[in-house]
């Protein structure tokens, strides 16, 4: 019988800091999973949307993600009307489902000139579009990218509850919130 | 210079197709990217939510995908309050982002019988619980796993809409709909 290769999913406390530690991989490896989540939104019609996102920050202290994302883009106006997205990450290596509930906060202008001031040239190009993102063109290239500090935003997600499921030979399932200041509970899966 | 690994790309006809050989693989290949969507619902409070599901079916003609879950499952609460769904896929091998918007019709009983039936006994477990899912339970493992065809429901999410996002050398990004007839739309990525 071979050891368990995920003894932390059995423990609350193991489980909950498996998951900042994947996130703070993330941040740093473009081929962990959690480089690279999916962010759901409501559109001000009251219709699911999602799509990928790169993660950015991860602070497990004050329970927050960070993304980057032009300000033109639907996600921007979908988060005005609801302020509030779903965070989605499927690790295979770890055989984990993280999901996050949270509130989000949109940075702009001075307030993200210093994150501003640390994207490289070449990454700059994801912000500042002509049409914006999403407008119809006549041909697939017809769009030019030109770098522009004002249409940068930073998306704050302040995490509010996380739903985690382990799929190892045992299946395990916790809830974690803020309000319980992350002690967590287990759900049937 | 090498030749472009994905000429699909570049022309709408081709890069719908493209989406729906992707689909109809993750059908029959568990390590197919589109094997394990990341399906979104909005909640009756009208937050998002968002978790992985097990593509089961790809109908290219009628437009539709078809998911199976836990009737006592939270997903299912919440599509019976907003029947609408955004389904979302990363596939890395072909540099593709598909996104789907659609409605979704929850189908059981009787409707379902034929798809129970072939559903192998060791699947099975993975509809009906005890407590039911997402139910808190005072350790990891306090939960039962019994078949009951009475808690297996099928998802058929008839697509009205998807955005694609081919990140290649170039970036191409392209909308389709149920109206349009699936003609396609070039966007600014």
């Amino acid at each position: 019988m071979s050891a368990d290769p995920h003894p932390w999913a059995a423990d609350l406390a193991e489980l909950h800091a498996q998951v900042w530690t994947r996130f703070t991989r993330g941040v740093r490896d473009r081929r962990a999973a959690a480089r690279h989540p999916t962010l759901a939104t409501v559109t001000p019609e009251g219709l699911p949307q999602a799509r990928t996102v790169v993660l950015r920050a991860a602070e497990r202290g004050a329970g927050s993600l960070k993304f980057h994302t032009d300000i033109h883009s639907a996600k921007v106006t979908e988060l005005r009307a609801t302020p509030f997205a779903a965070l989605h990450v499927w690790d295979s290596a770890a055989h984990l489902q993280i999901r996050m509930e949270g509130e989000v906060t949109i940075l702009t202008g001075e307030d993200v000139a210093a994150i501003w001031a640390r994207v490289p040239a070449s990454a700059r190009l994801a912000y500042g579009s002509t049409p914006a993102p999403g407008q119809p063109i006549a041909d697939g290239l017809s769009y030019t990218k030109t770098p522009d500090p004002t249409a940068f935003c930073v998306l704050r997600l302040r995490i509010v509850a996380m739903d985690i499921v382990h799929l190892g030979t045992d299946h395990r399932r916790a809830r974690f919130t803020r309000t319980d200041n992350w002690a967590g509970q287990w759900l049937a899966p």
